[in-house]
């Protein structure tokens, strides 16, 4: 498979060029000649019959991007005088910074926000704890919170190296939902001492986000805090995948006209995402659910390689304790959830399956199936790629979840918290706008953020874990003291 | 002592008065007759013979703000539609954000900014720990941290109550030297307990500013933090206090014309701050220094309540094993150092002092001896408050220590760089417009924290703890990388 070129691997490449006609053909012939795709042009400067111009790239990969340069490089008569990589510049000194929410110009103003005017905010908080939720930054905060065991695809690469990511991520949760989101990658790899850390510094968060943490530890580590602390911890691995995939689910549902509760579903993986997507379909009253890991089917019993929570999933799934490999468990399946690796389902496997299939191939950059592979044999098709229709991505999830979530104060985020964010995720397309390949919002609809938070936070207030009863509640109270 | 009216407790009161000639007047009569000091008056609406107006006053304290209020709640033909307190409000969803530093808007944005774009960056600091500096937030981000153990003169009121200090502190950092500073508040006073959990956190900052953390655990805490990291960890209370103490002396010594290695100086408290401005003092050279603490005067082997650390003072202090009272060491001496409390100082006491002495009377909100009373005694006085000359505050020096600190990739902050921010300091006042009232620029001259950047980075390289060599060295390097 040719990889197609992306803004992700864009460079700009300066280049002093002599100013004559054909010198920029020449230039722009070469780029392409190697499969260069060329966005902007700018002229940098002209003057004494030279002119430098930055010339902005899409390549494939690195590999491509130094062939493209050192193409470049030979043309005669041109001068590279320096190649930037679009996507380290924009990463350069960070990607977050901290902005101040009042002045400090003034006299007043110090001694407003800070001493000795202060001290009495200190001091209502000190005799009302639950203060800390309006005069304090946590009813807007999350810790983004990640040990760098399971980064992106990229493996166990440490905390200094996740960094990039938790900082993505906290741009994400600002850009959508106007959460505050902060970085913490921690710098070690022992679950009791993550769950420590974290419940010693949670004071000014109003909730937390694991995130990349390696399965099985992330069970461990989000139940245990969970139970400690009485804000939201939400591993978004697990869960902000396990609703965007059910959102996709209902509304696959609707365009082939089955029910529910009488699918059966197969979930290829049960690492982290896999264990949540099966818990939420499972809440979500699935009909039948058959997991699988690389030893095949999952069931009650199973001999080999069987753990505490395979072993839960395996209590409610595969009722009829079905052995076997995934292509046995395809052959009369509604839907195929792939969490797992690259090709692992076959075109023969599609047309065993019952008529209408609905094929949800996320395993990332390079599907369970691809598409091109797929298509004619199923009538609903999602990966979790950007170039292709019907893109499943946790963007959709987790800015609405914690919007939600902080709004009502919650201190948890519990199955029907997660079931509503999937259903207004669903919903944010209105049924008749529902085709094959529009099942899911794009990413940068920015209702499905608002809905999800709304409905988070009409579930949390239903099922008793809002702090905030009503969105309107009034904080005027505790400014009108006097 | 009766307390001056402050922006710190000043009021917003929303009135509804008949729209007549006098009513107004009656209105600013009243709050004037109960000692309310009036300042914006704005106009919200007016129609149908009534005017609705906000009147913002500054009153003393809570109860004056109560009193104001109800004499004119007794007005006839006026109503109260609310009032707020400016200081809560200003509180209200806490005091600092997160902002992007680039548009997350397009697909394009998305791939670079996150997946797939991020994993480049990723691994760029995978294959090389120290890109953390120039790939991340670290090279600008500081955590405050505290356990709310001595927050203010508030004392042990926990991190709940600490967290509108540390994003107070948060903005100070912001607004003086652009460092990105987040509060983080550890629910322990277990010292080993904090040592262990901001070592594992302190991956994505360039520093450590430890916050209100009570003596003598703070000592141990940042001895122990700074031998784990190779990021510089700085107790403000203690250090932030004694560079400014010490610039406050370098200048009143100009004016006196005397010489630091001839000076006897007294200080009273070794509380976090007073131990800190001895081990300054004797640093920069002050020729005799004598400690106190509630006990009389410190030396080597005084029976009563020694520990490690006034051990350690003692060793390079009160050579003559100096015995008594704090009556009896001023007798005497060149400099009076106050960092205790209210009042402790006679004016007795500055008359057998040296000819000129210099007094320093820091205890908050009120100090060692009042200035009306050391008036006529004293050649140089100077406080901890903003409503005398010469106010000491660590706002002049914690902002610009880490601005350099970060500029340099310091690893640590050692006592040459805090001499060089003390000199950095006094020296922003020219000599030619030091006088007695003027020995200390003010907290908002911004060229305070600009100077001590440069000379901490400056003093950082020079005694090799810098990681980076030069102000102006390139990045670019890391973005050239085809």
């Amino acid at each position: 498979m040719v990889a197609n070129t992306s803004a992700s691997y864009s460079i700009t490449l300066r280049a002093e060029i002599q100013n004559q006609p054909g010198a920029l053909g020449r230039l722009t012939s070469a780029i392409g000649e190697v499969g260069g795709d060329i966005g902007a042009i700018d002229i940098v400067r002209a003057g004494g019959g030279r002119v430098v111009r930055d010339i902005t790239i899409n390549a494939r990969d690195d590999v491509h991007g130094r062939e493209i340069v050192a193409r470049v490089r030979a043309i005669e008569g041109l001068r590279v005088v320096n190649v930037s990589d679009r996507t380290f510049l924009l990463h350069l000194g960070g990607k977050i910074e901290i902005a101040n929410r009042a002045p400090v110009k003034t006299r007043d103003d110090l001694s407003m926000a800070y001493t000795p005017g202060v001290a009495r905010v200190c001091m209502a908080i000190h005799d009302d704890l639950s203060k800390a939720y309006s005069l304090t930054i946590k009813r807007n905060s999350v810790a983004v919170v990640s040990d760098g065991s399971a980064v992106l695809g990229l493996g166990n690469i440490g905390p200094e190296a996740a960094m990039p990511v938790m900082e993505g991520k906290a741009m994400l949760f600002k850009e959508f939902a106007n959460v505050d989101a902060y970085p913490i990658c921690v710098r070690t790899q022992d679950p009791d001492e993550i769950i420590r850390t974290v419940e010693l510094i949670a004071t000014g968060f109003g909730g937390i986000n694991l995130e990349d943490i390696s399965s099985p530890r992330c069970f461990y580590i989000e139940e245990e805090l969970q139970r400690r602390l009485d804000i939201p911890v939400f591993h978004d691995d697990q869960h902000g995948t396990a609703i965007v995939v059910l959102a996709a689910l209902l509304n696959s549902l609707k365009i082939t006209g089955k029910r529910i509760d009488s699918i059966r579903v197969v979930v290829n993986g049960v690492g982290a995402a896999g264990v949540a997507v099966i818990r939420a379909l499972h809440d979500a009253g699935v009909g039948e659910i058959i997991g699988l890991d690389t030893q095949g089917a999952i069931y009650t019993g199973r001999p080999q390689a069987m753990n505490s929570f395979k072993e839960e999933i395996a209590a409610y799934t595969n009722p009829d304790r079905i052995g076997g490999s995934l292509h046995d468990v395809l052959r009369g399946a509604d839907v195929f959830i792939g969490l797992s690796s690259p090709d692992v389902v076959t075109a023969d496997d599609l047309v065993r399956m019952r008529p209408d299939p609905i094929v949800f191939a996320l395993a990332n950059p390079i599907p369970e199936i691809m598409p091109e592979v797929a298509m004619g044999r199923v009538r609903v098709m999602a990966t979790g790629r950007s170039d292709y229709p019907n893109q499943i991505n946790n963007v959709l999830a987790f800015p609405g979840v914690f919007r939600g979530a902080l709004d009502a104060q919650a201190s948890t985020i519990n199955s029907e918290m997660k079931l509503a964010a999937a259903q207004a995720v669903a919903e944010t397309i209105a049924d008749q706008d529902l085709t094959e390949e529009y099942i899911i919002p794009s990413v940068f609809n920015r209702r499905a953020a608002e809905n999800v938070a709304e409905a988070v936070a009409d579930a949390a207030r239903r099922t008793g874990v809002a702090r905030r009863q009503s969105q309107t509640a009034p904080d005027d109270e505790m400014v009108s003291m006097l």
